[in-house]
């Protein structure tokens, strides 16, 4: 058997069909564990897009007009089937992200919170309602779905943020093209079986493969109403601006550098453990990562390290075939060669290499995309391993000598995803969780990411706009509200014309 | 006394103090009502804005921290003060603007509403609290102002748009920069002595005068949170684009044509009474003003002209001075003139002129911009008259042979500001409600705008983003929040690491 | 076969365990489809019910500290686990209750209902959290269970109603004693199954059967935190004072007399189909079935009563597995006798027998409690039989002059459950919806009972206490919530003491 | 001039008129800093407070009608009359209950945070809004006043408790009946001119004088729709049961024992104050007042009382006229006695006398009911001074070893109203708030009494009832709701019966 034989030819999913491209443009997708080859995926032209745009649009009265209670039954199906299939899944995932079989569940789990979250659409769903509000009219707010929404998805999660960004999306009603990253769109597919399955009617889940024309006809289609976007934050501003310039609601989440603060009360070995898990859990590809420590005290800076590189040096790196991996390769060769550039220009501008993972020695045996787990103190500010969000396994360590110093060096960083405290201070937490400006925090919690029912979203160059991914707040980004004043007056009252602005309230007594 | 003394030279109010231009650039303010030239407004250069900025950035930090009760306080204060202040607060809007006396206070009681919202800000400002949502962690989060944001305001409602547009941003704890309209500034300064009086910082409540200049270096200077902005749909939609451009959130609302739905079944007295104080009250220059009645059935559409055109010709326009008059001038000579090119363009195009307001006769012996009422019938779609918004007392009748007609020629319709209908059928409500793309609805409502603790905000290209003007969404579009996961372990625990994806749900049993 | 062997003896669950009773008194249930005895049901003593009350405590704190998340995937599986075994569960119900299968699925399917509420219970237990309402105090409220929580529930609904008022109480963490009727025990305990099968702890749900001395425990031991109840008026009454006499929080639900007013513009013939689904469906024996038509307008009247004659007469009767049949026979023998002594006084009363139900064909051949649809009209409001809640398929029909009349009738009777209105007039509805003192209010529908995500109560003696059935206030009832304000000064700050009563507002500028 | 002369024969206020009592039975108001009567209060006859009752009855329909803007708009004005009679105010608190003038300003100010809270009723008051929940059915839900209601008042905060009761009820739409403390029934009357001055409707405020007779009037009239009550335990409980006895919703609040837990790493010098303020402040007559310290730690203990001695001695006591005075006299001569004598016998049972109020200086030279501060350590859970509340300046610490002991010596008290922790360890925080069963919890805070806007009310036999005082549940607890399913069909649409159970799901795909 060739190679030739072995790579499947992925399709798009559109109208509830799977749909082969139409471009003759291919992506290569690849099994980082093996930096093998194992399918190419279609690069819709704008054109595909815009027919798939159409179709959605076809659907989406009817699926609008479907009761609420009809709809989640749906998501209902689909979560059943989401944990039925979930061994098929996890496999779906491992090989095309190369993540550990733990982790890709630890993904699918998560995901299905934010089905949970969108089953909750009839809540969601709820305007107001006031009687009499003056002159006998009562006034009501009625919510309605968009129309055909976007979304786009990074490499990272194959499965969680597609779920994260289209469950709710789904269930209030709307329908959603889904541009899936172009290394993983297998799972995005996988999911497109199980919507169906679980009876979405055809046109309301669209899975569009493609590159950046794919995602500029859906920045610039009038018929799209909302963008949501995943990814890094080069691009995450680049789709908030063109998808604004053309009028849209644009929620766009980008990078982070989540920094733990240690501090000289926390417990070092519960902490260490923490960061361990927190900074290169799926080879550190995870916009929650915990990308470094900042440690106060300069003694407790020096304990901190060692501890941690002794734990670093004992952690596994391989194939999710192994269950005994703390973690897998990064997503491919180039992102490998990125990362390892980000280490060598630190070392170079003057960080110390507490432990090096450059080349771990799994990679002599194998073409996967493997990298060690790297370690780096002595880091500054100034440098650009401080100041850019590294999507591999190279965290840091900068050591400060007061909470203030701590916060102010973390207020000042342009990315304000996540950060986290460990100590067992009261008023050191208090402190920190007014000072920071960061959008999710966490206080002795290894990864501050919020548990699906409340809102996650960044703060600053992290998220441009002004959505939410999980939480309550999404369900408002994914429909709009009438606001209704109702009155029905006996026909044969008196009228007379009132050229005054009307208001409801009578400051005179 | 020469019209030079008789000028007064305004300023801005920048920090707490009433401070003088420095450009050098002037803008004239006219009583609309005499046509005569009352004061000239400084239009700011950048730096004077950059200054102001700065000015109300420093403030911020000191007003964030303010409990949230000290700061509604304040709000209290404020509103007692434009109790206390009205008949004052009447004669500047009434000088300024050309409305009439009933319309200011109107106006004034609307905007208190908004001040009432500001009142409710700690119900606003909640964030959500669960408990131990897995692991221990208990998940919260935390609202905060967002810094110094600016709001930009039109001619029309000199004191009610400032009021709506910045109290609950202040209330929340932001620092507001206010850019009045240069046709209606004096008003906006006005306000400015009363916030002042009623303790409010300085710096937190900052009225800049200005034109392009000033708006650009409100949208692009970095230190600019968000942006709110009344007007016309094509100032809304650069303040959208350039604002989101530069990472902003903007709210920016745009102009209306709203459209009142007369069907056969309704009382045509009372709709009529009802039509003709909603589409010619302050000489129809309200952004929620019935831009024109579609009316459903042949015969009823003519019944309805005659009766409308008997009491059209009984209005009367006149100064505010006038108590009997029913409205004013429309703002300047040059949307005079261009109020009346409509009327001309839309009788060249084929409308049916049923009254005819070019040459008022209060004209005759007044330079005030008069415009009687004018009302043309015998419209359809493609004229320019039906299209565009006019901002002044001309309008228009449609006649159509069912409701579904009505409905779609409405949801055609490129704005989406507001609507209502007479009717006395329950099901043809309840379709309306239903179908019409529309963001504020009346049912037997002369005017549909919401009350104030309901939202404010049109569809389609009637506002742009998600931010609303009034109701509780305002405090949502000036506040962040921060979810916050917090954990407080035992400090002799013991812990390993966990590299899978954080879940606090369970689906494997 | 003896009917002897044919008996099944019964037994209650508790902590997990089908638990024999050890009273020696049962009591017997019979199949209403044929009369016959199929199993007796054991009656708890006081000691009994006190034990079961003790592990059900001893279960609870462990079920508390559960997260949000792991208990909610219980009801996650308990939805998937009623879905599955549903046909088998509709051939128990309708055994045991007399109920059609289609009438048997719509209850489950309602059921269902609750338990997706109950699965929304990480919204329902969220808190309110503000930041620094005052000295740097955040102030917020954390949600928790209440502890042993007890539910008593009729015989109409054997899987409704428990599902009604227990999955939200298991949900927010409470450990639930259920009391069936003693009519329909079978389905309560099949239940049971399934919570354990979806990996519900043991303790957490217990069914104990039992007469007024269970009933009589579970009122007064201080162990038991909160009392659900539904069932006739004097019972809710009785359970209402007896268990806030012993200080617990109650919610009773009681009977209805839910009247159809049938306005003189509404369509006779949908009206009418209305009417009769809602008024015989279930042998009438549903708290918000539809009591009786007050048409508007002597002529209506007549006509309705023709319509509504014709239909009645088409109806059939008997047992559920003819799938023909519209509605079965009654709970009992004397449930039986009841409803024809209340016809027999009706007709003394001077009301007007229009149809006659009490001697229908099916009972010749049977030994089931049949009754067939009985109609009167020429009913007035000193009646007996207009006065109080009757249990089977009795129906009257009212006639009034005026809408003002009809809501005159309703609001005068002592029970304020249920009222529906059939009209094509915005105005009337409008009307009715504002003037009428009952809880669940339709307009041009049948039932008119909120959907689950809604809240369930009546209004005057339909419902005792503050308690819901469904929708989110139910999650109210079995919560109770600290309220806690927190502070971390700075240990070096400089304090005093302060006499004053504390607050956090400044009213003095 | 003889002590007859001096006396003031008060009257009742109903239906906006001050009206003399005609029952000829009076109690004796006294000014407890001289300990002479100052005036003599009516006794109201169950007929005076039935006659009440009608009117206030008559004048609710017209008040419920009113819209939500204007009633708010009288409770703007009342609020800005509280304000501005102010020192009016603290003067007639200052001579009726003997607290210092700077407390009486404090509960007034807290008075206004919760006519600030009923200044937010339209938020209060707003229902939930669902569209097409099945079938083309709207639902939503609708709030309404509950028509008469009734309040009855302590002495201890004449101004701040019937501000706390009625205002949100007034604001929602319901007629008010306050029966105050007959100790201080001069403030609840100054309140009532304010009311009628600030434009409330005669009938919507009423207050009643009286004893036992006028309670049992309330709770048993069946015209009287919901009861708020105040006081201590054994009277709370009466109130619950008597009240729902009735059928009525009873929110009856009782005593505290709220203890400050005081932990090994707390600033001893900062507790010592905030103990200080909180438990002596108005000579301790607050059912939020701290109770007693539990201080964790032997040594601490003995640090902490040692801290407490000195200071408590340095406490002064006397006349409100005095502005140096720590706090005033108790309320009367009985209320001393009995405070007296839960000192002698906690003396008897083995307390230890720290510092004995029982017979201050100032007591020497007054006829005023004076007490100084005694504070008793070696106190153990068995002595009745533990158990009980001690409504007066006698205070007591406890020795713990351990944080656990503490928090089970609290939940195994009766009582549940409040506690406080000072520590400033997090995880110690953490603990004691997830375990402690108390209501209303502070940490680092020395009277954890909620802010006007988070909900008011203690756990245990501190609260019966589901209401509470302040916070928005209070709105729910004055407010019933109508859930409303509301479809229009088209007219000729055709229908057929359905006799199954109606529901919106479709759980069978």
């Amino acid at each position: 058997m060739t190679v030739q034989q072995k790579i499947k030819t992925l399709s798009h999913f559109i109208n509830g069909i799977e749909t082969a491209g139409t471009s003759g443009r291919y992506s290569e997708v690849y099994n980082p564990t093996t930096g093998e080859v194992i399918a190419q995926v279609p690069l819709a032209t704008r054109d595909e897009v815009k027919q798939a745009i159409q179709l959605a649009k076809s659907a989406f009265p009817a699926w609008k007009r479907t009761s609420i209670g009809k709809r989640v039954e749906v998501l209902h199906r689909f979560r059943q089937l989401l944990i039925e299939r979930q061994d098929e899944l996890i496999e779906v995932i491992c090989e095309e992200s190369g993540k550990t079989k733990e982790d890709a569940k630890g993904e699918i789990v998560r995901g299905i919170e934010s089905v949970d979250m969108a089953i909750s659409a009839p809540q969601m769903l709820k305007g107001e309602y006031s009687v009499n509000v003056g002159g006998n009219i009562n006034a009501f707010s009625a919510k309605s779905p968009l129309g055909v929404v976007a979304t786009i998805a990074p490499f990272n999660f194959p499965v969680m943020v597609p779920l994260a960004i289209t469950s709710m999306a789904v269930a209030v009603g709307n329908a959603v093209i889904l541009k899936p990253s172009e290394r993983v769109p297998i799972s995005a597919l996988y999911l497109s079986k199980l919507w169906k399955e679980a009876g979405l009617p055809d046109g309301i889940w669209t899975v569009m493969n493609g590159d950046k024309d794919a995602v500029n006809e859906l920045l610039e289609n009038k018929e799209i109403q909302a963008i949501s976007f995943v990814g890094s934050t080069p691009v995450a501003e680049y789709i908030y601006q063109t998808g604004t310039k053309h009028n849209k609601c644009v929620a766009a989440f980008g990078g982070g550098k989540n920094f733990m603060i240690v501090m000289p009360d926390a417990n070092l070995e519960q902490t260490a453990n923490a960061f361990l898990g927190a900074a290169f859990g799926a080879a550190s590809q995870r916009c929650m990562a915990i990308s470094g420590a900042i440690v106060v005290g300069e003694d407790i800076e020096k304990r901190f390290t060692e501890i941690l590189k002794e734990k670093v040096l004992k952690l596994k790196v391989g194939p999710y075939t192994d269950d005994e991996v703390d973690f897998g390769p990064v997503i491919t060769q180039q992102s490998k060669d990125t990362i390892v550039r980000y280490i060598d220009e630190a070392i170079t501008e003057g960080a110390n290499l507490v432990t090096d993972g450059r080349n771990p020695k799994i990679g002599e045996t194998s073409k996967g995309f493997y990298l060690g787990p790297t370690l780096l103190n002595n880091v500054t500010p100034n440098m650009t391993i401080f100041k850019e969000e590294v999507f591999g396994p190279a965290r840091i360590i900068v050591g400060v000598e007061t909470l203030q110093e701590a916060i102010d060096l973390i207020n000042d960083h342009e990315l304000g995803n996540g950060v986290t405290m460990f100590t067992s201070s009261g008023s050191a937490a208090r402190k920190f969780l007014e000072e920071i400006e960061v959008g999710m925090v966490g206080v002795n919690v290894p990864i501050p990411i919020p548990v699906g029912y409340h809102n996650f979203g960044g703060w600053k160059r992290s998220k441009f706009g002004e959505g939410h991914m999980f939480g309550p707040d999404q369900a408002r980004f994914f429909t709009k509200a009438k606001t209704i004043s109702e009155r029905w007056p006996d026909e044969t009252e008196d009228t007379t014309s009132s050229f005054a602005f009307p208001s409801n309230s009578d400051v005179n007594k």
